[in-house]
């Protein structure tokens, strides 16, 4: 039995500010035993009424791209704006890795060193849905502390985009200018999702490449279609060595955010996410229930082959399945 | 009590071809009864080894674009290449509408008339996932009756182009040029979606602007990452009115149906989307088992707006919900 601490505790330490206790409380919102999540559950919905008041930003790009340069970078510019800042990632990668984001806080010396930021490493766990959803929770926690400013990281090659993008306001991709390297790795609709896209790397001999990039992307993505929000996506250039360009990244999120405001987007936005949250989870509830009962388990895996060879019909082996895990 | 054939009867009409028993079949599994759906479900196995001999093609495009007289010239052109071409529906919206997509078969008079055609509506359901589920089993039920073409009709500016994109090999955007129209109600995302832009109406007056828009949306889309399948989109001009550029349409999809063989994407995209589509039918027969449940159902209406709100926390309210669900 772990030691916890009280729903009184860990409320009063995190409204205080308390790193310790903000640490705390977000490991106990990722556990994975039966007997935290009662308590879990109470903390976040204590501190709910505390949160939400922070700009929640979302960055992603491939491996190379420098992520956590520009995080270091573009934090510590915004610790001299007066901000604090959190830092989050979700990566479901980073079990296996052990932590291939954020896992090596000594690339963000500077952040991690100061008292106005606070770091937290993906969090382990064993699907994508259960890894998001805490990061969603220690998102709230981390506003609930008083950071208004939170970078949800994850990297640009797989499925964990599409949940940051639900969990975020605003969602910056960073590339890579020449010689192809703006595709390598991109997952494909990646692009479209992006509020902003920053091409990194942007000093010394790269930037002529940079500066060409960054028009070519602008007049492509003219040619994309809006979304629902009507924001036309910014394309900017910079370099986390220099500092140049991160300044305007800064700008660019305070325009759309004071748009996203005046135009009642961002709240429609956020009460969506929420709503959708809440789906998600009922699906990943039943979703586990479901798969991990022990004669469906055995069922699906006898069955799976056949489907994906097309012997045996999806849906009725569906309406099989459910049938067995209802009896 | 509705008078059915019995599996035989629908087994042996469907497999000889016979366009009133496959209209039968279809509505048996398009039935929302409960006592439709084990003889649905039985019927479906037993056609599943003669189907999957043909190419599936998602046609989208926004309203007023041309999607019927697109599918009346393109499906014309298939029949004089001695192919069967059936045409589907996935339009959630029919119900309400009345069949807003090809619920007028006279915009279709030639393709209507011709025997070796076959053209059904939106079936209605209530949800996008049960109307795409359907879709899916006409599909398979039209391959066995020795369709070789299956073309997917959806509208391009809602949720439906992701249900088409899953159950389809080839997915073929349609567009319009000048003046912003390219843009016009498209959602973002479907144009990273598709395997080849078409843009149509290519004629008299439109025909230059028309190929300015295939020069300009050939460059940008370079700059967009491929797919898993490594195919670069093509962006064609056409007209269905003088029939010009369809040949090219069709010699499009057969250089990709080619080249995806030869990789093995062609198979392996296919075995990925039974799966999805069976993990897709369980949630969605857990889902409505749920969201049905009358003391589920009057709980979540209370709980939603607060979590809207942001009042009650998303995750624990979902866990409250399921276990009164399972209680």
């Amino acid at each position: 039995m772990i030691k916890r601490k009280s729903l009184e505790e860990y409320k009063r330490g995190v409204l205080d500010g308390n790193r310790v206790v903000l640490s705390q409380a977000i490991t106990l919102v990722e556990s994975n035993l039966e007997s935290d999540s009662e308590l879990a559950g109470k903390l976040v919905q204590e501190l709910l009424p505390h949160s939400g008041k922070s700009i929640r930003i979302g960055i992603t790009g491939v491996p190379g791209v420098g992520k956590s340069t520009f995080i270091e970078a573009f934090g510590s510019l915004l610790l001299e704006k007066g901000k604090k800042v959190a830092v989050l990632a979700v990566d479901p990668s980073s079990q296996k890795t052990k932590g291939s984001i954020l896992g090596d806080k000594t690339r963000m010396e500077k952040l991690a060193l100061d008292k106005r930021a606070f770091i937290r490493p993906s969090p382990s766990g064993s699907t994508l849905g259960g890894v998001s959803a805490k990061t969603r929770e220690a998102m709230l926690i981390c506003e609930a502390a008083g950071f208004d400013v939170i970078l949800v990281e994850t990297v640009g090659v797989g499925q964990s985009e599409v949940a940051v993008k639900g969990m975020v306001d605003f969602f910056l991709l960073l590339m890579l200018a020449g010689a192809g390297d703006e595709l390598q790795g991109i997952k494909k609709g990646i692009m479209e999702m992006a509020d902003t896209l920053l091409i990194h790397k942007a000093d010394g001999d790269n930037l002529p490449a940079a500066k060409r990039a960054k028009s070519t992307y602008s007049n492509a993505l003219h040619l994309f279609p809006l979304g629902e929000n009507s924001w036309a996506p910014k394309v900017l250039v910079g370099s986390s060595q220099t500092g140049d360009g991160l300044s305007e990244v800064w700008e660019a999120i305070q325009v759309f955010q004071d748009q996203m405001i005046r135009s009642g987007w961002f709240e429609k936005n956020r009460a969506d996410q929420r709503l959708t949250w809440l789906h998600e989870s009922v699906h990943a509830i039943l979703g586990k229930l479901f798969y991990t009962h022990p004669e469906v388990k055995i069922m699906l895996q006898k069955g799976e082959i056949e489907v994906q060879k097309g012997i045996k019909s999806p849906m009725t082996f569906a309406r099989e399945l459910t049938k067995l895990f209802f009896s």
